[in-house]
């Protein structure tokens, strides 16, 4: 895929921009249009962006995690059809691709899904290929936007649920792996709801898990946290007992990949390991993602594939710094025997009865039930829309 | 510190013992005694041996974990006190140097205090300066052969419980850090009864946490288990949620570093929330330690001392092959931005309630009271007992 790709690297300069760099963006050059991608696997080192001018290495980037995140996983795979439509590459094979490239984030589907039915529906309609590549480009502009006000509601929402169940402010919050600008069109997940906390001048402390294998809390989390101003702390994932232990930890806030129909959310490995924490300490643990991450077509947590990565990325240790480490076994320095094999499943499932509650742009779940999602995901999304559904009102 | 260690590097071999090089041990070369340890900070790279000929460089050693281990931290100890005294250095102040290298092991003051009143017996006994040495000397040696013992009961004793608490062998065990042969003058704690499973062929897989951010299971478990042909595989700290949600885990066995009077029990960090899935799954926890690492003078788990150590374990990565790599802020390879505070605490704590059984040489204790560890503490010792205490006898 190298001559697919090309890279573009910026010295990492202080800002005020939660991130300097968009994680994705569209871009027409004279030489014909391409998908391009701030590498997450390089940072918090340097921005390097790589810019894809056809499916596969968009497909490659994603494997490899240079993007990553459900919401931008999912702009990825609309945008990624847009491009092959674009470039006069087979839609239909392009769209197997993409939604292939992985398992568990739900998004990266529905986003494909989006383009490429806005792609057949003109052609369908009598549209030229030009049309059609306009149709399915706008789509995925559509969904880019969407994504962005999702943000922002789900900020709102969160914020407003914190007070909620938080007495006094003065938030200390725990959050695993990356939900801000990096996995979005617009401020993210659970990480939108931190930063809305800390603008309002509520948060006191952002415990930030390190994340292993792949250590996104301390590559990108941090990074973000840094950018923002925030007052964090870094922990290795196993640390986080003690501060529940030692009565730090307010409540736990993640993303997720998928919501199963009866709630159960897949989410990065380490999660459901905070989820029965966070039920023994009596702390909140709430889930922050988009309604386009519920999946009523899977119906529980035992149904979600959980997607395994190669054992290297335990057995290994990739610096961030260096191009390519990290995607092949035997390029990154070895930290295990020679042979040692390795259980890497990407995700965990919690299920819902450890949740506290889903907050959506559309509302919060709270207790979290499948009747209650599926009266969520039934609205017809309204921006101004703040209720809350569920079989009770939360804090009401 | 480096004119008074010395590097023997060996080129790992295959071989069938544990560990073909010795976690510590004494020589008596023309130029004058030393004690030898293999670097443990270079494992499973390569294996390094670091001769220290004072206790500047033995606490050097001890604070970096070249050595480390509850039980070999007594026999670093004991032997540095042997070996200030042999070396004409004086002797009280060794033991002070000693015994506050690293504050959370009680078995490193334990061993300091043994020797040095060994020594101090002999010189208030009339006993002459080599007298002296000799005696200090064979307290550490005498230490050392009970450590061994200690291990050989231990994983009789840890082998008859999980016969008890399990049906139907073929164990699927789960461990966190390393309590092998590298720990102990013998083979160890909990990972002396998981070779004694093995050797019994009761073991059917080891789960092998790689135990952040310094990587004892990846880097000195995963080695011992794969000298001794076991079946095991290493997963990131945080996946062992997955692992217990999905059935896959028997039973927990870890070390300590410090058992309170209440039960309660510190040891490498990430070992409580082990403690917390396992009661969430019903699954038994179990601690293996030596009586020498109970501490009745500290009263309960809040009253143990943890070590905090510097973020940059946490903030940087060290490649195991790098001398020296680690030791500083600054030496390794970034991982999180510039400047990011870490919290990174050595060790947690799991109060009794949360802990199936403690085994040690003297018997099981379980369920874990205060007044049972009391009792076992006031037995006699005896190698051949293998009797149980506690409010009621388990399997019984």
């Amino acid at each position: 895929m190298v001559d697919q790709t090309e890279n573009r690297a910026t010295a990492l300069a202080p800002g005020d921009a939660a991130v300097s760099v968009p994680a994705l963006r569209w871009e027409e050059p004279p030489e014909g249009p391409v998908v391009v991608l701030l590498d997450q696997t390089r940072l918090p080192v340097e921005e390097v962006e790589l810019v894809c001018t056809d499916v596969p290495a968009l497909v490659e980037a994603i494997r490899s995690l240079a993007v990553r995140g459900a919401p931008l996983l999912g702009l990825a795979g609309a945008y990624g059809v847009a491009l092959a439509a674009a470039r006069g590459y087979d839609v239909t094979e392009a769209a197997e691709h993409l939604r292939h490239a992985r398992p568990t984030a739900v998004n990266l589907e529905y986003g494909v899904r989006r383009a490429e039915r806005a792609y057949r529906s003109a052609v369908e309609g009598g549209a030229d290929e030009e049309q059609a590549v306009a149709a399915a480009l706008a789509e995925a502009r559509a969904l880019h936007r969407e994504d962005a006000e999702a943000s922002e509601r789900m900020a709102e929402h969160g914020l407003a649920l914190l007070g909620e169940l938080l007495t006094g402010g003065g938030y200390r919050i725990l959050t695993h792996c990356n939900t801000g600008a990096l996995v979005s069109g617009g401020g993210g997940t659970a990480f939108g709801v931190v930063r809305a906390a800390h603008r309002a001048g509520e948060l006191r402390r952002l415990w930030v898990d390190e994340t292993r294998p792949l250590l996104q809390g301390a590559r990108l989390t941090a990074y973000e946290a840094a950018r923002e101003g925030m007052a964090y702390t870094l922990l290795t994932d196993n640390a986080a007992g003690s501060l529940f232990a030692a009565g730090e930890v307010d409540a736990v806030l993640i993303g997720a990949d998928r919501i199963a129909a009866d709630g159960s959310v897949a989410n990065k490995v380490g999660s459901y390991p905070l989820a029965v924490l966070a039920r023994y300490h009596h702390v909140p643990f709430v889930v922050v993602a988009p309604v386009t991450t519920v999946d009523l077509g899977t119906p529980d947590g035992a149904s979600i594939e959980v997607e395994q990565r190669p054992g290297h990325e335990i057995t290994e240790f990739a610096a961030p710094s260096a191009p390519g480490a990290g995607t092949e076994a035997g390029s990154g320095i070895p930290v295990a025997p020679l042979g040692a094999q390795a259980y890497n499943p990407a995700f965990d499932v919690t299920p819902a009865e450890l949740i506290t509650a889903i907050v959506t742009e559309r509302g919060v779940v709270s207790p979290v039930t499948g009747d209650a999602l599926a009266e969520l995901c039934s609205r017809s999304p309204s921006p101004t829309e703040k209720s809350r559904s569920g079989n009770g009102m939360m804090g009401a």
